[in-house]
This record gives structure tokens, sequence and C-alpha cells, in this order.
């Protein structure tokens, strides 16, 4: 059988065996790379969230400097929120600003629930837009979770113990739990439509799941992110968190075809909670800042352990800015040349 | 037997079951509190660490005024960098500044290595005048542990990522390492001058573990705790990490006599990776805002999964700022109030 990349990322998905595990990384389209910064230079942020030709660019720039074997389409979890009446900005150096949060029941039946065809066409358009151009590479779309997006939302930006965010689910759970549903419905629906513009699978970001104990996870995070992926039909549904490995065996009550591991995890134990279900990562985005022969190895080390069949190889988080490219190089060199051990 | 809050904490620490767990919280003696904001509006921050009879009289606050089992020495993690030549400072609303921060083995062989009698007289001081004090309530002492003050010292601040710090340990490890055996050994040494000083316990605080993949904590924070720990005797000494839960199994080799969870990590899962190692925590610090049936149900949860033997109650991380008192005083109550569930 001669592998192509949509087989090779869809059998990994699936829970197969590839001839070897595909490579792609969160935030691939992003600031480390010169030719993305050359691209912002003339367009915010958010401008080119909502440019399909320009997003396409972005998004093809990573897969063609380092012939990865999937895009994930470039956009930002915020657009959905943005969709539903809630003003967002980016502000250099500071993160996501959203200056109308939502705190109050009425604030919740304020928002707008839109119909994503009609608010939420750019992804879909990139999508397309992609695949007509290299139709050869399979294009990842994405969403934020449920929760996650309650955070942004209820918070008004990032934070380290998102207080606002979590003293509402305690406090008002009846209004946590309206926009948690509103949200999921749009959210998988949103997931929905870029499967069917041909995404070849989708990936759910709950990054912030991991804020909450075991207890609020199963309160809250999962069944938002189980109503999000039931939604879903014709794709693999990968789901990502962080911080979660104390409710591993919850993550996976989600329902997602593959789970996103993050760096912390290591993959023989997080398998003995997993199952078959295939995963998805997991390499410190840190350990690129290492040597060459360092990165390799620990590149090797993570695909051992995930043994070659339903893993999809990434960071465990997304790529930092200040990464050294020829630290990206050596992860990719190291995981396109990784051999399965043979049998004893 | 009558239990004191020396038998009762002491009895807990070493795995015995006293007639209730001990209630005491990471950041008792806070901004949470008027007494304390009283105190701290006519000197810094750092002077107040440096003074041993206002750091006395903060630590005392919560203690009285909610008839805590324990107290905690009040004093911050970075006084240990602060001796060894390194400035700190603390920029209201900022965090932590330190100004030089250690990136080379010239900046390592150039720090001090303190002879921690002279050179961190503070908290042995403020110890001895709680114990004179208040002689019938135990008192923690505390450090940071040598990866978390590496953490600071090599970033410079506080960090998401903490790009600078895990970018040395993999780029020049021996620089790594060097600076990790000398905060070992001063860490080592100032928790035993703690525990000279009258300490009922202390407790070793390594919040940054957690950055680490399960590979690098075995590297590099494990052994280092370790060193750290091993220097201690007299007195139980007490771990705390925050975001470890894939690699629990070698915290627990740290060989610390008791384990202080983070909130997202289900206790009898702990358990099961713990086996008989005494426990500290884990509420969750934002449940402080839900309402206090709420509080109560947590905290009864927490206290069932335990099972009243080798379980101090805590939170899993420190309380925060705004948390409102009343959430305190329903947590505290209702610790004070369970009672183990009669065997069938």
């Amino acid at each position: 059988m001669t592998w192509t990349r949509h087989t090779r990322l869809n059998t990994a998905l699936t829970g197969g065996r590839p001839d070897r595990p595909p490579v792609w990384f969160m935030r691939q389209a992003g600031r480390y790379l010169p030719e993305y910064n050359a691209v912002r230079s003339g367009i915010s942020f958010l401008d080119l969230c909502r440019n399909p030709e320009l997003a396409c660019e972005v998004t093809r720039q990573p897969v063609d400097r380092f012939d990865l074997d999937a895009a994930i389409v470039f956009s930002d979890i915020l657009v959905v929120p943005e969709a539903m009446g809630v003003p967002v900005a980016f502000e250099s150096g500071h993160g996501p600003l959203l200056s109308r949060p939502v705190r109050t029941r009425a604030d919740v039946d304020a928002l707008i629930r839109p119909d994503v065809a009609d608010a939420l066409p750019t992804i879909p358009a990139t999508l397309k837009l992609f695949r007509a151009l290299r139709p050869e590479v399979p294009i990842l779309g994405f969403a934020g979770a449920p929760f996650t997006l309650l955070c942004y939302m209820v918070e008004g930006h990032g934070s380290k113990d998102w207080q606002a965010a979590k003293s509402l689910l305690f406090s008002d759970p009846t209004t946590a739990q309206a926009l948690l549903d509103l949200l999921a419905d749009v959210v998988g629906d949103f997931l929905q439509a870029q499967v069917d513009a041909g995404a070849a699978g989708v990936q759910l970001f709950d990054t912030w799941a991991g804020a909450l104990s075991t207890e609020d996870y199963e309160r809250w995070a999962l069944p938002a992110a189980q109503r999000a992926l039931a939604r879903v039909k014709g794709a693999p549904r990968i789901y990502y968190t962080k911080d979660t490995a104390p409710f591993l065996h919850l993550v996976k009550q989600t329902g997602a075809d593959v789970i996103g591991l993050d760096w912390r995890q290591d993959i023989k134990r997080a398998r003995a909670e997993l199952g078959d279900t295939p995963i998805q990562g997991n390499m410190d985005p840190l350990a690129l800042y290492a040597p060459p022969a360092d990165i390799t190895r620990r590149v090797n080390a993570i695909l051992d352990a995930g043994g070659g069949a339903g893993h999809v190889f990434n960071l465990g988080h997304g790529v930092l800015p200040t990464t050294p490219i020829t630290g990206v190089e050596a992860m990719i060199a190291a995981a396109k040349a990784w051999q399965p051990k043979a049998s004893l």
C-alpha cells in the first residue's frame, strides 16, 4: 500500500497503524515563522482570521515549509463568542479582551444564537480554498470547547485562576448551565459546518477544563463537551485538554474519537486509562529549545511509547513564538524517520 | 484521650487517626483578611517578611480569627534567592521581579551559599516568637523547592510556560544541575533551621514542578527535592506540588512524609497511587466563592474520601485575595463538624 497524507492521518485518527504516525502541531501557523510575520505585518490578527485568502496562505506556510502531514485551519477559538455578540479584541502582548463579559442570566439571554453558515463563514471558506490549493494535504478544523469559551466570555480575558468564570458555576449554576448548553450547540454546529466544508477531522480545544476539580469537570465541562461532540458526524473528532490527568477516565467519556494529551503525561500511563482510544501528542513545546540530539531522543521516546498505531504525533501545547525553527525541523525529521521497534 | 492541636496535627501528619483531620490552609495569613491589610498598609511585603514581630502578628491573625489547628509562618519562598545574592522586588499587582536572573554558569558560581542561621534569621525568629505567644498552636515552617526556586531565579519573574527556566535545563544541563544542587542544600539547611526553631512540620513548595513532563520531573525536580528533604530530620516534611497528577508515583519518591494535593485531584485516585503516605488538601480555593451549603458538601466529600486518617484538611492551592471570609468560615466549620461515617 502506498500511503498518502490523507490515508496516514485518517488511519491514525481511527486507531489503525499507518506507515508512521502523522505529524502536525498546534499553532503551526504562527509567530515563530518569518513568513507568517510578514503576512501579519500588514493586517491585524482578527482581520487575518476573517480573511479566507490570507488565512489560507498562513495555513499553507508551515505545511509547505516542513512538508507536514496535516494542516490546521488558521483561526481563533474566540470567533464563536464574537459571532454570538460578544466583542473581542486582541491587544498586542496582552491576549484577548472581551469588553462585555457575560455574567448574568440577562447577559446569556442577550447572546445571539448564530446560524453558523451565515455568522461564521470564514473557516469553512478557508477550508475550501486550502483544499483546492493543496488537495493532497488533509486539513483539520477546530473550535473552542464550551467550558473553555465560557471561561473567556465570563472572565473577559485570560486568567491564572478563572475566578469570575468558576464563581459563576458555583454561585449561579442555572445561568452557567444555560451558557454551556447554548455554546455546546453552537460549537457542535460550527464543527459540523467545517466537516461539511471538507475538514479531514476537527479538534475541540478544552484548554481550561483542567482548571476544574474532578467533581466540577464531571459536572460542567464533560457534559458540555459531550453535547458539542455528539452533534458532529462524518470525520474524526479530537478533544484536547490540559492539566486533566487526574480525570483522564472522564475525558474519555466525552465520546471523542481521539484524545489530545498535554506534555506532562506519560503516554504509557495515559494509554492505561484510555484503552484503545487513539491519542495525539505530546512533546513539550519547550523541548524545541533543546539541542537537536535531545529533540530526536524525545521524539523517539514519545513514538516508542505510542507504539505506532492510533497515534498522531504533535506537541502537548501550542508552539511558542520564540521557538527556534531548527528545533521544529529536528522534531519533524525525527518523527518522520521513526520506525517501530521490531517485535522480539 | 484529649486531643490538642499539637497531637491532632502530628497524628495526621504521621498517618494516624486523630479525633478529626486538622485544618489549616495555604496563604491563610493574607490579603483576604482586613487585619492583615491593616498591618500591610504600613509596611512593604518584603519588609514584613523581614520583621519577626510583625510577621508573627500576621501569622497569628487567622489562627485566632478562625481557631485553626495550625499556623504557618508568614514569609515568602523568595527569601532564599535573596539570601543567595539575587535581588528580589515585589511590584504591586505584578508579582515578584528578580532583576538579575541567573542564566549562566558564571551567574551560578557568583551566588552566595549562605549560612542559613546568619542569612535567613527571620523565619526561625518568627517561629520562636509565635511559640512563646501561642504555645498551644503548632506552627509549620516552609521553603520553596529547588526546581521552583530555579524557575524564578532563571526566568526573573512568574511565567505561564517558564521558557527561560526550562530552556536552561535543556540547553545547559550542567549549569542547571549545579544550581539545583546548591539550592537543594540551602533549602534543606533552611528547613532544618526551622525545625530546630520549633516548627511542628515543614512544607516544601514545588508549585512549578508541574510545568515539567514526566521525564523531566524525574530527571530534574525529583532528585533536587529528594536532596533537600533528606537534609531535614526531626519533624514531618510535607511536599506540595501542582499539576503533577501524571507522575504522582514519582512525587511519592521524594521521600516526603506527607504529599500535598492540588484541587484537581480526586483523593481516592491519588491514594491509589500514594498508598499509606499521608496527604494534605485539597479543596478548590475557588469553591470558597460558592454558597455555604455547597462549601459544606465539598468539605464533607473531601473528608469522606480521605477517611479521617493520615489526612490534613487544606485547600489545593493558596486562598485568593478576593475570597469572601464567609466562605472560609463555612469551610472551617464544616471541616470541624465532620465525622467519619460509621463502618458497616
